[in-house]
């Protein structure tokens, strides 16, 4: 069923593969402007959408995360201008050299054809996506939730009249409409038409593509995020480190979950910790050494300090609760790491060198910080100017992926009748 | 049963990527030199295969392609050599910068962690894997044929043994003795210790790993290729291209599949192929208006072209077999080659340079040529040094995979207890 679908978004995806730049942009543009014409009409579908999620009965969280506001609104005409201005990856030649017999060979950069997104309730993310995707020629095939059908539908609508209104194939980008999972599985099957599988949601929607998808999978966006406060860190300067890590937005994925300490500069650093992070609401799961640690604490405070049991280190927090364990040295601490971080970021706190370069080194992450917040990963904070996902796999991009990384290349060699010996 | 492979293998591959290009060197020179003196060894071991191989009435083909002989194994120590003089692109740094609050960003070239190589009869890619794992960092699990299952624990043994010698750990490389295909369907499920599923053989083997992988697979390797002569071609320089295309090396996936020619050139072109290619032994299936422009030719040849079938076209050929097939102009040739090419490897022949654009642009294969053979695609072609692979998808590497494209990045922050705003 979704074969057709597939057919005409690769023929699509040809043609934005070879689309002049600014052509592109200028399709950017028509959407950013097409947003703001048909408010009225993106509003009355959302309202549909929450409508039909209160009488479900959905939480008012899930509704808010649902809902178009016209800041939001505002917010994705202007991104969609922003990524205008961006440069294009596509065309982009690299590794030139010519080779013995004459042969001019370089890599060029291409898009990496059509992408296939599966995300939940957010419908900004239709918007997104699709911006993505045209900026960087490719196609792509969406597909929402249920619970935004009407905002997504009309979201989708406007992109493929922005891409028509350039000249461009509406068919390069594509909404599954039918909410059946099974149509996830198909989607996931669709080999010869999707190259590239970018699950957007938890966990269980990352397994589930993993585990049945024949396109490759950009799994990411869990981190178990770690910082190690070394023997010989500047204590003073680590509080704040240690505080923006995990309150400035602690439901993200790249906010602080674990506090490691060394042993000798536990007694000084934990109780500061505590007290600090505890005006701000943060709770502790502590594990024996960092409990003892922690004696002499005020007992207002001690209760905001519960032992740890062996699976909160493996626990994705997401909110205002930190892991605080003390280890031996550096060794302890890197081993610590490396077995219980999602391979997401991973920062060190020392004032030495040689110790900085090993946690570099030996922290199998995505992001390996010295001296810094793990809160830096981010397609924005890095410079890249938008960001599709965050990878903790290893293949193709890791970390931030932002508009280079939804490439690929292909080698172009020129030769003047050029034949092998 | 797989997993504590896993586990080991995941452990020594983390020793390995933190270990000095020197001491990887020395591992490689190491086995260079246990492959001269367990020569007997290794003899004696591949003898044992071979009369099996004759027992069980495998074809003379088969077992060429299983014996080690004198000249393969000097070509063992002699490649493991060279991959030791390489450069090693481990710890190269890229994409530096210096972010507005003043941390310090790069990404490192890191390993991809392990590799999971799935071949068939040949052993000597035993050495060739193990030695490109031990050169880039990677720990490596291998699965071989079982038809050369003494041959590859011989093998094995001497590469653990080189590891052993320079204090590296033996488990980074790991072979799957259990010739049991479960086995290789668990390893396709080993996602927490494996990284990369390479495998090297048929289509059957291919497409079994995507369909149960749930690590991603590169895969690759399969072509069938295309020289389009366009109108205004040299059509005297055309033919050694062809001619070089088809004949250097018919049974590999760089070789020649089908030739287009633009029909205002049929006539003059095509007879001169055949009588040209029918000299070295080539046989022809030609399409309709092709056979119509060979009417002409002398009964003795006319015996080397049969009509082709539909399926003709979609035939990876690995032996001097070509398809002829005229067409309308540029647009109906860059058409049938993005339906009938796996993505591999097509030339233009052409002396126009629009065309030549459009075909570099158009044409969405890993490798793409202008007035060029095919059979470049290669990585010693393309002066890469050594070559694991040839991608035919679009994530992470396509073409002749390298060094480099056994590697992955990651991102590194350098502050001064920088917190994110």
């Amino acid at each position: 069923m979704l074969k057709e679908m597939g057919i005409k978004v690769r023929s699509a995806s040809r043609v934005m593969a070879v689309t002049p730049t600014q052509v592109k942009n200028q399709a950017l543009l028509s959407l950013a402007a097409l947003l703001e014409q048909a408010r009225p009409e993106v509003k009355a579908a959302n309202d549909q959408d929450i409508a039909a999620a209160k009488e479900n009965g959905m939480s008012e969280a899930l509704i808010d995360r649902l809902t178009l506001t016209e800041t939001r609104l505002d917010g994705l005409s202007r991104d969609l201008r922003k990524l205008a201005a961006l440069p294009d990856p596509i065309g982009e030649a690299f590794d030139e050299t010519v080779l013995e017999n004459g042969l001019r060979l370089h890599r060029r950069r291409v898009p990496l054809g059509v992408l296939g997104v599966i995300y939940e309730s957010r419908p900004n993310v239709t918007i997104d996506v699709a911006g993505l995707a045209i900026k960087t020629g490719n196609g792509v095939i969406l597909r929402g939730g249920k619970e935004t059908i009407h905002s997504n539908l009309t979201l989708v609508r406007l992109a493929r009249q922005a891409l028509g209104e350039n000249n461009l194939p509406e068919d390069a980008v594509q909404f599954i409409e039918n909410p059946d999972r099974a149509l996830v599985n198909e989607l996931l099957k669709l080999h010869e038409y999707v190259d590239i599988i970018v699950p957007r949601g938890g966990e269980g929607l990352h397994r589930f593509c993993r585990e049945n998808s024949q396109i490759p999978v950009i799994t990411g966006g869990i981190g178990i995020c770690h910082i190690y406060v070394d023997q010989n860190a500047d204590l003073e300067k680590a509080l704040p480190v240690i505080h923006n890590a995990k309150t400035q937005h602690p439901s993200v994925c790249n906010a602080l979950d674990t506090l490691l300490v060394h042993k000798a500069a536990a007694a000084a650093l934990l109780p500061r910790v505590v007290r600090r992070l505890a005006k701000d609401g943060v709770t502790f799961k502590a594990a024996p050494e960092a409990l003892a640690a922690l004696e002499g604490l005020e007992a207002s405070l001690k209760t905001k300090v519960a032992p740890a049991g062996p699976e909160d280190f493996d626990t994705e927090w997401m909110s205002l609760v930190l892991g605080l364990k003390v280890v031996e040295d550096l060794d302890e601490a890197i081993r610590h790491t490396n077995a219980h971080s999602m391979s997401h970021s991973d920062s060190i706190l020392t004032n030495d060198a040689e110790h900085a370069a090993r946690w570099i080194n030996e922290i199998d992450s995505a992001a390996v910080y010295v001296n810094a917040s793990t809160r830096f990963t981010d397609g924005g904070q890095f410079g890249l100017g938008a960001e599709v996902a965050i990878s903790t796999q290893r293949l193709h991009a890791r970390g931030p992926m932002g508009l280079r990384e939804l490439t690929t290349y292909k080698w172009v060699g020129e030769g003047d009748y050029t034949t092998r010996d």
